[in-house]
């Protein structure tokens, strides 16, 4: 998606050559119309596919899904990092072992608002060693439903994520796939296809 | 708001006297064509006050705010409740004491993104002991910003966050104020002006 790879070259930063800070519009603070046409682009992939539920993995997807999901008119369910109080009982769980924070966790979606009925779409802002993805396919897979696809802004192709899920015949559909990058040349991006 | 109040009556459940789950609409599954109509009547009350940028908190505040946001037609900020290493040097942060978790966690939000120039709307999906709130107010008043208000969709008008940040000048719009709610005789709402 040429937009996006045009404001990730203007407004993201490279720090090191794994780090690519997108947090001026994608994850801390959050630009909404471009959102929007993120969900349209999403829209026009995965037309068709009857999906029903978006679900996504707390904190910074949430935005992003719920703005595709105007789109595709259907609900948003995200995943929460931790049991909380105001969710008992009955849930399905997977862990995330998290590469920024260097720790384990679990996720989990109430069994109310996922089940067999269910034709979903995953998305995130990131796609990287494919962590919580996986942690999100579990999910689906343990609640019957059906996985009709993924949605991510940002692949980051130099990491193994993205090939490792795709090898499970799961489609992904990242709108901006970074092929290489570093704070000296700068970010380069797979051209289509690739 | 009486879509919301509808709502709410229909889907929400109370636990004991002080838990109200809305996790099949509000925050954990999320609604967002009413997200949407929220964001219509945060627009109609605070039309004219020139806001230029919205601020939340992670999570479950995130989706409304982006959606809110789209009616406004202006950026989402979003407090983050830990530092990663994504984030690095000049931050504005505040303490937080979460009542539902029990600790004590720091929040933060980039310089970059908060400064004089702008006129701020907090919104979050619920205001109860008003701890979260009160550290978005704190943010705000670092970073020299101007606070208009806070947009907040449910407000538990039986615990003291509402009083204690209206005393201190802050106007808070609450889309639902709930006076008293039990398992036994259910949700009743605050009259409009109370």
């Amino acid at each position: 998606m040429k937009l996006l790879e045009e404001r990730i070259q203007r407004d993201g930063v490279v720090r090191g050559t794994d780090v690519l800070k997108v947090d001026k519009f994608l994850n801390h603070q959050m630009d909404v119309e471009l959102f929007s046409e993120i969900g349209k682009e999403f829209l026009r992939l995965f037309e068709g596919e009857k999906i029903n539920k978006i679900l996504t993995i707390e904190a910074s997807g949430i935005g992003i899904a719920c703005v595709v999901a105007q789109c595709f008119g259907v609900p948003v369910l995200f995943a929460k990092k931790s049991k909380t109080k105001n969710i008992a009982g009955d849930v399905y769980t997977a862990k995330v072992e998290s590469f920024t924070h260097g720790r384990v966790y679990d996720i989990i979606v109430s069994k109310e608002f996922l089940g067999p009925q269910d034709r979903v779409l995953l998305i995130d802002d990131f796609l990287a060693n494919g962590a919580a993805l996986m942690g999100l396919i579990t999910l689906v897979r343990e609640a019957g439903a059906t996985l009709v696809g993924a949605g991510i802004c940002v692949e980051k192709a130099f990491q193994p994520g993205g090939e490792m899920i795709r090898k499970m015949g799961v489609r992904v559909e990242s709108l901006a796939k970074v092929r290489s990058m570093s704070e000296e040349t700068g970010i380069v991006f797979c051209t289509e296809g690739e």
